[in-house]
């Protein structure tokens, strides 16, 4: 049925918060997102683990995206156990209990006019 | 067969329509599209649904893209049910009858030079 | 083994030539571009399809890329059965020989500043 | 489990470095980037092969991702067994002996604001 659509494992390899931004506040301000998409009808229970290249993995990030709804994570928001650094090269493994489907996107207003890129993250098939 | 590319059900987690806009309208104009080819040999019926961060979902919005053709279609020009709001957070589920091929885009000309990105879709396995 | 890494059907469900540049020709012109690896030891024999909105699909386009070798073949350089009209929306499907790996980018610079984005393909299972 | 997440074989068709920048260096650069998570509990031994458009493959690149930790790759350092041409096409191929998750990555600062894409890369099923 397509309202279970997705994978209940995920990973985002390519992370990185810009240092800097130009334009209003919040909407060009630089940031890295997951958009996670809950299609089911059950609320879905999300550990985000974040790696890095010169220490152990942080986490787990616990969120929760309700059933039939959307949630869009900036990385820059996420605070427990502790902020994301910025300007700082990391990869996030997501973990949920129902099947979700995962985005990453990032705007980069570090110089005056802002860069957009985006993938679908890649669902393990665990 | 080649003409038979595809999947029927597709998820596109991430989605957004920027609010304002610079450049002639409408090829510079804000916009995300879905791009569906339909390589089949016949006419794709595809239902929408939309998904939001804090109220139900919203669909469907129906769509035909007919055998060998392309439709790129832009969020917002959907009006029925409702238009997409700008400026707000959203997904979206399609449904075909027959196998598809959806990709993602957005462009972005909220400030004077245009931002560009794209994604193949998520193909579920229903 | 992963010399014969790939799969043999492929589609780029996005297309579309931006009609007008800035900057240096060739390489600022805008453009779209299908990025095909062959990393085989066999020569592949690629046969692209395009498909529009509103005719029927034009085609097919020959391609060779040698084995263990790379092709970046731009749409804009596509010429024979017809060149790929600009400011057209258009899709495209792919039919090798032997696996292949394809990409998918654009540069569009039509605005004085270029803007960049690039998927994976779809690859069928056929 | 999710910390063993990936394949073991992956191939990026897109590959070209811009010959030029614009802004302060090293983060400005022109680059592209290869994105790697090894979220297991074993280094990652990864061999990178590059292909040309005009000659044999070059390689292989030697790259160690210890366990638990991601590793972004910037083609513009590898130097071992040669430095990887500026404007230049190619593609590469991965194989490592643990399963990674490899993201493509560019940043384009060739004119005064930079254009940015990114994907997910080809996941071999080998």
């Amino acid at each position: 049925m397509s309202n279970t659509i997705g994978k209940r494992y995920w990973a985002i390899a390519e992370g990185y918060i810009p240092d800097g931004s130009n334009g209003p506040a919040p909407e060009m301000t630089s940031h890295e997102t997951a958009c996670i998409l809950n299609a089911s009808d059950q609320d879905a229970s999300i550990s985000i683990t974040l790696y890095f290249s010169d220490r152990e993995p942080v986490g787990p990030y616990q969120v929760t995206v309700p059933a039939r709804r959307t949630k869009h994570i900036r990385f820059n928001d996420l605070t427990d156990p502790e902020p994301v650094p910025r300007a700082t090269e990391y990869s996030s493994v997501f973990s949920s209990d129902v099947p979700v489907v995962i985005q990453h996107s990032r705007l980069d207003s570090r110089q005056s006019e802002n860069a957009l890129m985006t993938t679908i993250a890649y669902s393990g098939n665990q």
